[in-house]
C-alpha cells in the first residue's frame, strides 16, 4: 500500500537529489547564443579576454575565428583537450571524429569526467562542449575512419563541413596510431586538405606537432616523426597486458602547442611552426622544416609536389637558402629528428631508449638528397598568405 | 486535492529529470576510493598509465606521489588546471588558494563551467577535482594572501599543511599580480619553502616558470621575471574598461611546464628547469639559471644564501663553470631574458612591445657583477637530491 505521506517523502527526496544534481551540473547551456563577439570588458561577456588581443595588436580580426571549421580526429588525450580549447576561443564549428568509449583509465588526462565512462567520446565531449560554449556548432562521427567504408565518408565530410559546406579550414591530427595517421594522411593529399599532424610518445615523456602543407611540407608518407613510437594502437597494447605511458602534462602541452599554432595559421599571426618537438626530461623544443619527399610513395602526395612546383615562382623564394641535410653521413641523408637526446648526435642511433621507429624506411634506392631541410621560415608564412589570396 | 495518481505523476517526472542530471553530472565521486594504485591494465584501473610510467623506466616509484602535498596559490587559467592536473596524477594532498569568484569572462581558459558562475574559484574548483579524483585531499583556503592577517594564516599554513602535518613538499605561484607574487617570495625565503613561480603576459603570448629553492636559485626580489608585466592585476585594468587578453593555449601550456616540472621535482626524473620561457609567436623557449643576488632586498633570501655557502661544498661544485653575465655590456650587467624576441638583443631595449618591466630595480649601485649565470644544469639537481639525503 503506498500512503500519501509516503509518496509526498519521496518526493521531498527526489526534488532535494535534484536540486543537489542540478547545483553541479544543469546539463543546458546557462547563457543564450552570442552572434557578436563583444570587446566590452564586462565579467558577463565570455570573449573579453579574446577580444583583448585585437587592442593589444596581436591579431587584427578575432571575429574572423567565428566563420571558421576545424576538423579533429581522435578525441583522446590530445583530442579532447583540443576540441575544449577551440570551443573556449569561440572556434565557429568543429567537427569531431573518434569510434571508442570513454573509460576510467582516461582520468589521468584531461577533459572527461568519471560520470562519461561507457560513453561515447564524441558524444560525451560534444556534451561538455556545448555546454561550454553554445556558440560553437559540434558535429560528431562516431567510427573508425581507417575501414573502407568509413573512410569514403570520412573525405566526403572533410570536404563538405564547413559552415558554408565547403571543406574545412583545417584538420587536426590527434589520433594514437599509425594507421589513423596513414588515412589521414591519404586523405588530405587527396582533396589538398592543410594539416597539423601530432602525436605523444608511448613513454609519456615527449610529443610534436607537424604541420602539413600537401605539395608544400613534408607528408607524414614523406617522413615520419619518430614519437609514433610502435605501429600498435593503445588497444593492442592492452591486449597483452601491457599499456602505454600517459600524463595530462605532456597530453596538455602538446594539444596547447596544437591549439597555438591553429590560432595563428587561422588568424594570421606569429609564426606558424613546422615541426615542434617537446622533450620533457629536459624540456627541450627540436624544431625543423622538412620539404616533401619527390619520390614519396603518396601518389597524391607526388601530384601536389608538380601542382605546386608548376605555380609561379614568388619572390619569397629568392630569399630561400638551400641547406644540405642535417644528417649528411647518415645512410640515407634524411633528417630524423631524436626528441629525447637533444645533445648527443650519434647518427646510428636515431630512435631514444624505450622507443622504436615508427615504420621501416620504405625504400633506401630512394634519392633522400632532395629532401632538403627548408630554412626559410619567413616564406612559407607569406607563401601561404598569397595561396590564399589568390 | 492531492490524488495518489498525480503524485505518482509528479514521482515519475522527479526521477526523469534526476536521471538526465545526473547523467550530466552526478556530483558525487563515481567510484570508491583506491588506497594502493595498481598497475594492472584493465579499462577500470584510472592509475594504470601512470604506473606505466614505472615499468617504461621513466619513474622509480610512482607511488610516492600519494604522499606528497603541493600548494597552489591561485587557481585561475593557470593554477586550476594545474590543480587538475595534479589530482588527475593522484597527488596526495592539494591546498588551494584563491578570493575571486568564477566569471562568464574566465570561460575562454580551461577548467571552469558556466554553470559554477558565482561560486568561489577554490570551492569550485574543489568540488570539480574531488569528482574527478575522490582519493585526493583538496583544502582549500577563500582569502586574499596579501593582507596582513591572511599573511601570516598562509605562512601557517604552508608550514603546517602537509598529510603529515608538516610543510608542503612544493608551492606552486600562480597568482596574477605582482603583489601576490611579493607575499609569496617572503614567505618561501622565511619559511625556506621550496617553489615555482609563474607567469602569462598581459597579452597572452608569452609565459614562463621559475623553480626558486631559497639561497641557491634567484628569488623573485632577486631578478623578477620580465612576464609580470605590469604591477596590476586582471581586477585594477577592468576599473579603466581595459582587461588583460589571455588564451587557453597559452595558460595551457604554462599550467603543463609547471607541473611536468613539479612532477619531475616530486618523482626525481629528469632535469627540472631552472627557468623556462614560452613565446607563442616565434614557439621559442628561453631556459637560463640565475643565482641569488648576495644584495637581494629580502633578508631571508640573504640569510638563506650565507646558510648555503656555509654549508660544506659537493664535490658537484668543481664541474660548474662560472660564465660572465650574459649581456655584460649593459647597465646593471644583470641578464634579463626577452621572452619575446628571441634574435635580437638590443641591449638597450630589454623590454619587448606591449611589455613593461615588473619593477625598477631597486638599487643601481648593486654590485650585479656578482650575479652571474650559472651553466651547472646538473649540478643542482645532484645537489637538491644530496640535499634532501642529508
Amino acid at each position: 500500500m503506498t500512503s500519501i505521506e509516503n509518496l509526498q517523502q519521496q518526493i521531498k527526496i527526489l526534488e532535494q537529489q535534484l536540486a543537489e544534481a542540478t547545483l553541479n551540473n544543469v546539463g543546458v547551456p546557462v547563457r543564450e547564443k552570442i552572434k557578436q563577439m563583444s570587446s566590452e570588458v564586462v565579467g558577463t561577456n565570455p570573449y573579453s579576454r579574446l577580444l583583448a588581443l585585437q587592442r593589444m595588436g596581436i591579431v587584427k580580426n578575432y571575429q574572423n575565428i567565428q566563420s571558421m571549421t576545424v576538423a579533429v580526429v581522435g578525441v583522446g588525450g590530445v583530442g579532447s583537450v583540443t576540441a575544449e580549447m577551440l570551443t573556449r576561443c569561440g572556434i565557429g564549428k568543429l567537427v569531431l571524429f573518434d569510434y571508442d568509449k570513454v573509460e576510467l583509465a582516461n582520468m589521468n588526462r584531461l577533459f572527461f569526467q568519471p560520470h562519461q565512462v561507457g560513453q561515447s567520446k564524441v558524444e560525451a565531449a560534444a556534451k561538455t562542449l556545448r555546454f561550454i560554449n553554445p556558440d560553437v556548432e559540434i558535429e560528431i562521427y562516431n567510427y573508425n575512419i581507417t575501414t573502407v567504408d568509413h573512410f569514403d565518408e570520412f573525405i566526403n565530410t572533410i570536404k563538405t563541413s564547413s559552415i558554408n559546406k565547403g571543406p574545412v579550414d583545417l584538420l587536426l591530427s590527434c589520433v594514437d596510431n599509425f594507421e589513423a595517421r596513414m588515412a589521414i594522411n591519404t586523405a588530405c593529399n587527396e582533396l589538398n586538405q592543410i594539416w597539423f599532424e601530432s602525436g605523444v610518445s608511448e613513454n609519456a615523456i615527449s610529443g610534436h606537432i607537424q604541420f602539413i602543407i600537401p605539395g608544400v611540407t613534408a607528408c607524414f608518407a614523406c617522413a615520419p616523426p619518430l614519437v609514433v613510437a610502435s605501429n600498435i594502437d593503445e588497444k593492442t597494447l592492452k591486449r597483452d597486458g601491457v599499456c602505454a605511458a600517459s600524463l595530462p602534462t605532456t597530453m596538455g602541452i602538446v594539444a596547447g602547442f596544437l591549439v597555438q599554432n591553429t590560432l595563428k595559421y587561422l588568424l594570421e599571426f606569429g609564426t606558424v611552426s613546422h615541426y615542434l618537438g617537446y622533450n620533457a626530461m629536459q624540456d627541450f623544443f627540436p624544431t625543423m622544416n622538412l620539404k616533401p619527399n619527390t619520390n614519396c610513395n603518396d601518389r597524391f602526395c607526388r601530384k601536389r609536389q608538380e601542382e605546386f612546383a608548376s605555380k609561379p615562382k614568388l619572390e619569397y623564394c629568392e630569399e630561400c637558402i638551400e641547406e644540405k641535410p642535417l644528417h649528411e653521413d647518415n645512410e640515407w641523408g634524411i633528417c630524423l629528428i631524436d626528441e629525447s637526446v637533444p645533445e648527443d648526435t650519434n647518427t646510428k642511433k636515431y630512435v631514444a631508449e624505450g622507443l622504436v621507429q615508427a615504420y621501416d624506411l620504405p625504400n633506401k634506392n630512394i634519392d633522400f638528397e632532395s629532401h632538403a631541410i627548408d630554412t626559410c621560415d619567413q616564406s612559407l608564412e607569406e607563401l601561404m598568405s598569397k595561396m590564399k589570396s589568390l
